[in-house]
């Protein structure tokens, strides 16, 4: 028999049945493996680090994209960082208004491969003419850009001490997502495992981000194949934004996006930001502050 | 390295890592374990199926006990069928109105492990003057027993092909339940994983809930170790019951209970029973009924 | 990280980490993968149980092949029952007064993969003017053939119940190999692993061949990636034919052989018909005789 | 399932199932555990190594102990160093020439867990009269003692980098090996895997052997639940003695021991030292010499 480990936790680690092995190879900078399992479907996995599946990428995928972009309302330009799969890019193109979606992911066999092996996955986002992807590190991109956004979206890879993303976890890149979002912009991203034993991550990020926002809001989703429930978080500068309504959330999607959500709507919108005491009691009681001079250590 | 392996999906596994043994016996019904594990603390595991860890055990046991205590508002007698750990017991008595609570458990060495080796789980619950542990298989209690209760809470292991407990989910048994619960009784179980993959034994739990009871509301929590979101289902004979606001909720806590709750308060309450459309679709879709000629086949 | 696992033995089970999956399919007889491990090089795997690998796979091939030429001694004719990878054949070639060697598998998928996939083991065999591969079933081709040989290699997969191929350890086959046999012809035969707590199959097929053949001769090599030491028969119906010796062993692969062996000189020769004690102990404490009617059980 | 996996090769790795789990302590030096497993019976594991089991320590412990012993024909004094489980003390004193045998282990916890809970191993031995106990690092004691003896018996841990026993496998411990040997005394060590992919630690050993020892011979015997063919040394400064022959060794196995040998008689000598051809050119091949300045890195 053949298996995949997530090699996230070697301690408690899971292991999947592989039916199949679409790719395997070292790109410049990860191990890229696409596995078709027996009870997944296909999944993307990054330097031994279970990515998404088929099975239930739309538990991870709904809850980044959509809750941002319900709270804004009427979201034009979108960035994404990361996304490689191009599941993030399907979700943020399900809005009619949205014109213009920029997805810049740094690893280019990455997205290549996810394009040609993972159309359960993008659906064709890739060939939409409203997207573009760039090819470059989502730091340079941020201290660089001159556009501004209504919407950005952080879908990257855990915050690994020196791994290619612990610097994006940081007020520092923070700062800088508050400098390409408008006024009235949202900020949404994915913070790990709010798991009892290890939400410490997802409550420093929560408390990284209070210095930079003054809006934080955390919220969380069943993720079955990542074997914890997952950690978000919404993040703005206008304090009197209210969360919209669950018959507000539903004609939204009715009227403004093209439909086809499996996990949200009204209610369960309502239900992601009605989150567990041991949440919000993990953040609140948090106050540590990544930087760059002392970044996650995981 | 020593590890334990969940058995219960043999493909896609999790493996613990043990730090010690704890107990490891084969008692008249099962073979019983307590390890405690590296990164979950202590656990239960019976006949190599996960029951329940000291990490995570408070994102199963509040939500399968508090909801039905506080939807029915006052409850006085409450009954648990299984519940081992003593878990359940010990959520059932944070009431101060509840006046008796009568756990049926199969498994005398089982209940003695746990009083022994996990108080961390029952934290004297087994000594409260108001509980009684009745040895004895929860069919025959259920046919035999004259008492009526307000709670009647459903804490077995998963309804195995064979295994001890299968015929408690079914119609006929759903019917015992409902001969010794009161008119306004309510009626909590647990019911499985609602992961996208594996909700079919939850949604047909719940569809053959709809022959015997008016009402059936279906919610789910993750616990982490369990490695899936997990199903609960609320019955009830009541139309008319709303259910309690965020508000009421916190202040039922505040005033009948003891208090001492990490998951449950008003809003993760409200966010239990705001569940993802998927787990609407799935239960709405699902006409199986379970019943002791066709009962679950797992 | 992906792994494949012997599912030979499922409870003591080897995992062996995979860098890459060269061939996976079903084939009509069986499940094939041919894979790269990190440590022990490509590897055939059928159904889920290790065959073979580039590492070790001379600790297998040499003493099975080499033992019945040397004992024989001028070998023209050999037929391998089995012998997917080619290393078998490989090995008969080495003998320059071999003027046909034979092989009769199953499965034309597996030869053709080995073929393309696995040219480490099979180093050009197929491709020699003097071999001939027959697909079809060993049992068929054992009823039905005319031809004689010096020497027959039985190179199958395990005795599996129900398996592919459970008769051909039976006395009845035995009879049939006997048949196509010149007078002073040999058997060999792998029969399985020799570790202390698993040596009964190994016993019961020297059992069943004393009942065909007069002289029966029990051998055994590590082979590390079997994770046990393998144990092979050699049969024959001369009396008097004692073992070569090590002199006499050299001389021969100096001028009969194309040379190229790695485990097997004159020494080593010796040493592998001078067995543990505790091998011969359990094949003359056994007396079950393996028959179509009361097959292997495994 | 209760599993334990051996952390000797982390990629590659053998898991068993355990049924029970009888020591797990931190001793003033290691991890230590004695588990019962399913089929290899109770088990010793250092620091996750495993060290030997009661199903096949036979393998182990008969050829580790007795060609020394055979090869010398009449030793009195015997030291051991390591050896905690008392597997090798027993095989030493199966031999009625031997009035004494001291054994020096580094950690007394393991060897009261062992003689305590793996009577299967040391049949007794501990209280031999001619046995004695030293609870001290093997390098002092071979530092400091005025003794001298017929045989020493290495049967130590593997030579890890940083581990407490790579000093004995280098050229000066070797020396002092030599010192408190007679003249005519023997040295036998067991010296790691000789799989062809793991053989090298194996070669350097012998290597430094030769340095220091005229006569150096290797043999192998497989322990399977050690995956691996294990490799051994004998070692001597005589050039003229030659092997016992099998019938030699038979009698004195009949006439100067208690007998209940399993793997070892004359035949099974003569195998063990008719090695494959891979480990001998392995050694040949191989001119590292292991010192205090250049030691074993593993």
């Amino acid at each position: 028999m053949l298996w995949i480990t997530d090699e996230g936790k070697p301690e408690d680690s899971f292991r999947y049945a592989v039916s199949d092995v679409l790719v395997r190879a070292k790109t410049q900078f990860q191990d890229l493996a696409i596995v078709d399992t027996t009870a997944y479907g296909k999944a993307l996995v990054l330097d031994g680090n279970w990515q998404s599946c088929v099975a239930d990428e739309f538990l991870y995928h709904e809850p980044l994209v959509q809750p941002a972009l319900l709270v804004h309302g009427s979201p034009k330009r979108v960035a994404i960082l990361g996304g490689g799969e191009g599941g993030t890019l399907r979700e943020v193109l399900r809005w009619s208004c949205v014109e213009r979606a920029v997805m810049i992911d740094l690893d280019e066999d990455v997205v290549a491969a996810c394009k040609e092996f993972l159309p359960e996955m993008h659906q064709g986002a890739f060939d939409d003419p409203r997207a573009e992807v760039q090819i470059c590190d989502a730091t340079s991109w941020l201290d660089t850009t001159d556009e501004k956004f209504d919407v950005v979206i952080s879908d990257l890879s855990e915050p690994l001490e020196h791994g290619p993303s612990y610097q994006l976890f940081t007020q520092e890149y923070f700062q800088q997502v508050r400098r390409v979002l408008r006024p009235d912009g949202i900020f949404a991203i994915q913070a790990g495992s709010v798991a009892p034993h290890e939400i410490t991550v997802f409550a420093r990020v929560a408390s990284t981000l209070r210095t930079v926002f003054e809006v934080v809001r955390p919220y969380a989703s069943f993720v079955p194949s990542f074997a914890a429930p997952w950690g978000f978080l919404l993040a703005s500068s206008e304090h009197d934004r209210d969360l919209p309504s669950p018959e507000s959330v539903d004609r939204m999607i009715r009227t403004t996006t093209s439909g086809g959500l499996r996990m949200l709507d009204g209610e369960s919108f309502r239900g992601l930001f009605s989150t567990s005491a041991h949440i919000r009691s993990a953040i609140s009681a948090e106050t540590t502050v990544y930087t760059l001079a002392d970044p996650p250590q995981i």
